[in-house]
């Protein structure tokens, strides 16, 4: 058995998204900036992929961009921020990914603009009061960027109170969705959120295409220039048969987010429940009342066996992500554990599911850990 | 009958291309940053690609690296060529892409950089002993900025003889050859050219993936910071299909470089035989002795035809660039043809060939355009 539960690193193509790019491959090869019929039918496509994520999100399609991934998208929402919209602040948090904190780093040293990273609580809980008292505090023209779901614990971010927590104080708000997109509902209408970042691998669509939703009033100049494509956005060619690839897991992902969510919550369950049965001493990371259903960070009590739990998983041909060790050995702990002060003696394990999961496989997994800890 | 005369604006994928992804999007879905097996299949697929490109350009494996497109690379050697090697002026010139020239204006503007453009001659040759007196004038770190086939005229840069000259005066030499590359040798080990970039749509690899070369001594510091992928030169999760597909494309492109070639010569000769017959007064553009096979540039003598005639031919199925408008009707003029000078009344298309285009669509295509005119 070969189970794949690290979703939240990247998702397998789904058969219908396959099929469906590897038809627009054969048929659909315009430029879409081409005035001619061929490029008419790939402008026509894309717009209809923009048109659907808008829908879904309950925005405007003048302000879904199509990019080549988050990451790309959220250095944008950074460096432009400062140049386009005077940004001299930007208020952040220690656990958001590497491409933000990077590019904070960035911003600091190369642009000169102020960063502060709120605090979090050993469950990584981000101190929204403390985002109140530093919005309140100083009237420079402030970003907050804070990510959606937490893509190491799972933790979800009240998107709304912080939107009205940035309302009430004249900030602007970005928040990453990568981890969430295609699993929650949407209404970027109520104009809270400023900017939105996704990435088509995360649910089912491929590597290499994302997007950025951007406010109506507040659209950024392109970080890329050139033939201003995506109205200008983003120049470089259109990514055409990503764009068609990521429409169709966008529509699927949302036909079925009921239903995928409510197998997810199962799994997670049942993962935890045998767990715990299985493992004593076993910890679950994160502020577990307000998780995504998809993520589940796992810390293992001290054994001999850590060390190479990465090694013996891949071995059973279990496929999780173990790079971010909470130990002081060779692998470096995450940035993200290192923020909520786990525990060098255990080893934190993030599983993360899709919908394709099936019960047997989180049995199969439960199973082969607790033979591997037994043998200690 | 459907010709499609536009492959400089982007060329369909071949079907051993759409074959090798459909077969990879169904097999290979890992994360190439996953430790796991799955990850290590995917990274797998990536090096090989590098290393195949990279042996292909006489180039070490790494100093190439994936972007999503030539306009990311091209942005990324301009503005980190400043912040990172000390560049104070680039010299570029006012035939290059937008990508470049849009992306000059920004420096300029963002960064103070000087920009110097170099003279075109009415047929678009650079000056190229403007270039050598402005490097001689001055000690400024300067990057020039040339690109290798323009991608309105065809125009073919003698790389080595600019490489030389940047060298004699120490200055770094950067090269877009989006529309050479699978079309011509390279040899980069000369260290003559310090970053050249490409776009794999334009040799039949899917939209949404290029490359840039770095040479060894010069490595810029990321444009897009966060996961630190592509050795961090570019962060965000790799686009593993589009990878395998400008693998796959690449590599047929050097297996079949001179029979494509020869194949391209042939038909741009018999369109031009065809057209100089069929249509008196016909002119065609650039540097005809150093031209890319697969771009004619051709402008119609004054007629009542011409507002029309991208219409016209679209009607027609014949899909060809005409944007570039030589009219100061309601269709701006390339600034191409604005630079070459290119008298208004006569109306520009570019027909740009593929090795998959035959000889009767050249001929159907004169014959078009002669009953196009013969109807004035």
């Amino acid at each position: 058995m070969e189970v794949y539960l690290d979703h939240a690193a990247t998702t397998p193509l789904l058969p219908e998204v396959v099929e469906t790019i590897y038809d627009a491959m054969r048929n659909i090869n315009g430029n879409p900036s081409s005035t001619h019929k061929l490029g008419r039918i790939a402008k026509t496509k894309i717009e209809q992929a923009r048109k659907s994520v808008a829908s879904q999100l309950v925005a405007s399609a003048g302000e879904i961009f199509f990019t080549s991934c988050a990451t790309e998208a959220n250095n944008m929402v950074l460096t432009r921020c400062i140049k386009d919209l005077g940004v001299q602040r930007i208020i952040s948090s220690p656990i958001e990914h590497h491409c933000i904190l990077h590019t904070l780093e960035r911003v600091e040293t190369e642009h000169n603009t102020k960063v502060d990273l709120l605090d979090v609580n050993p469950k990584g809980a981000i101190n929204l009061e403390q985002l109140e008292e530093l919005l309140a505090a100083s009237e420079e023209k402030t970003l907050v960027c804070l990510m959606h779901v937490n893509n190491e614990l799972g933790n979800v971010l009240d998107l709304e109170k912080v939107g009205n927590i940035c309302q009430s104080h004249n900030a602007l708000f970005h928040t990453d969705a990568a981890q969430s997109m295609g699993k929650y509902a949407f209404d970027l209408s109520q104009n809270l959120i400023h900017f939105l970042t996704a990435s088509g691998h995360k649910f089912h669509a491929p590597k290499g295409i994302g997007f950025l939703y951007m406010n109506a009033n507040t659209i950024l100049k392109p970080m890329l220039t050139g033939g201003a494509q995506e109205r200008n956005v983003r120049s470089g060619t259109e990514n055409l048969h990503g764009i068609i690839g990521l429409h169709k897991a966008f529509d699927l992902a949302y036909a079925e987010v009921e239903e995928r969510n409510r197998k997810l919550a199962e799994l997670k369950s049942n993962m935890k429940n045998q767990l715990q049965t299985l493992i004593p001493g076993v910890l679950f990371n994160g502020t577990i009342e307000q998780q995504s259903s998809h993520i589940l960070s796992v810390s293992f009590p001290p054994s001999p066996k850590n060390e190479m739990l990465d090694f013996l998983l891949d071995m059973e041909n279990i496929m999780v992500s173990g790079g971010s060790a909470c130990s002081s050995g060779s692998v470096k702990a995450s940035h993200v554990l290192e923020a909520i002060g786990c525990d060098a003696d255990y080893k934190t394990i993030r599983f993360s599911f899709s919908h394709i999961n099936t019960p047997e496989e989180i049995d199969f997994t439960c199973n082969s850990l607790a033979k591997i800890f037994a043998k200690a």
